[in-house]
């Protein structure tokens, strides 16, 4: 078939990781070694290489949350499609569990109560745990905006932040907030990410703890 | 809080597509009429103007996409992050169901056996689903590829692709193929896309036959 070259299946993802590799090293492109499996993760998952750009990393991010995985830290995430997209299978293995509390009836009814977004009620369940969370926000900044706010006020404090949510209102300002903050962190900075972004980075952390 | 403006959580997407409503004018972008709904979906989703550019539908393809819905039509996709993120309450109210057999048992060994990836797979079970089916492919382009070989071998007519598949090793070449038949289409041309993409394409459809 025209333009199509075959590929066996277990070869793909490898095959694409190092078309990433090389047109990266075209464009003069240079991620920090210890930050290439996640940035690339990211850029396999949108082919846009802008987030080589715009993606900034808390000093020892990367080991800070596979050490965090490793005691089995839980992953709260904003939604249920990066609830899907998480691989849950790779985390269970060191004891944490993925929660995605949007869809839950009292999250909704205590929202629409006080006029604030399910998001933002999300994360006070999520600080309810009990337990390390490391948060994926690929969705609504006003999960981070409560982050934020929980964090300064002394209520709560997040394990790890990987901060990705996309869009126009608030996105880029929330994002700024989390980067003032001493918790750890993995930010895209600026309008882009998503839930398959969020995904993504937890996904490439579980994997270069073995897959 | 530092650059956060207080928006009604009500009134969020609407002041999004506002926003990119004003972007497209500052930078010359023109979309359709009738495609604007979801392509603007699709920016609303990626925070990427690109797709203005890349998105390409077939003639009256939004009008014979709502349609199908309408005459129920179900949506079959290639990832569960596009089946956890397409509204299934909206296409439910038509008659229609989402499914994905990328997680089913049988699909994987059957995918195994034959040294071809689960997709391709998938897209033979979907073919058997005796309904009209729209298909939105965000993830594998072998999935695109197994449709147009069943297209043009006269197995099977897909009512509908959405072809949003992203990646690098056959993306490109693979929506080329689907752009040479016969069936009604919204395609990204190029890398992009994914399975968030998938998603508010399938959504912008149903929204436009109300919330």
């Amino acid at each position: 078939m025209e333009g199509i070259e075959y590929v066996k299946p277990g070869e793909i993802e490898a095959r694409s990781f190092a078309i990433i590799e090389e047109e990266l090293k075209e464009h003069g492109l240079v991620i920090p070694e210890e930050q290439k499996p996640v940035t690339k993760r990211v850029i396999h998952t949108t082919a846009d290489f802008d987030y080589v750009k715009t993606m900034v990393y808390a000093p020892d991010a990367i080991e800070t949350a596979k050490k965090l995985i490793l005691q089995g830290a839980d992953i709260v995430t904003d939604t249920n499609m990066a609830l899907a997209g998480i691989n849950k299978r790779a985390l269970a293995r060191h004891g944490g569990e993925v929660h995605c509390f949007m869809a839950d009836e009292k999250v909704a009814a205590l929202a629409k109560e006080r006029g604030v977004t399910r998001a933002t009620v999300s994360m006070e369940f999520a600080a309810q745990l009990n337990k390390p969370v490391i948060f994926a926000v690929g969705n609504a900044p006003t999960a981070l905006i409560r982050l934020y706010e929980m964090i300064t006020g002394g209520e709560f404090r997040p394990a790890f932040i990987i901060g990705v949510p996309v869009g126009f209102v608030n996105v880029e300002a929330a994002k700024e907030l989390i980067l003032k903050t001493d918790v750890p962190y993995i930010i895209n900075r600026g309008r882009k990410g998503g839930s398959n972004v969020a995904a993504a980075i937890c996904n490439a952390l579980l994997y270069e703890l073995g897959r």
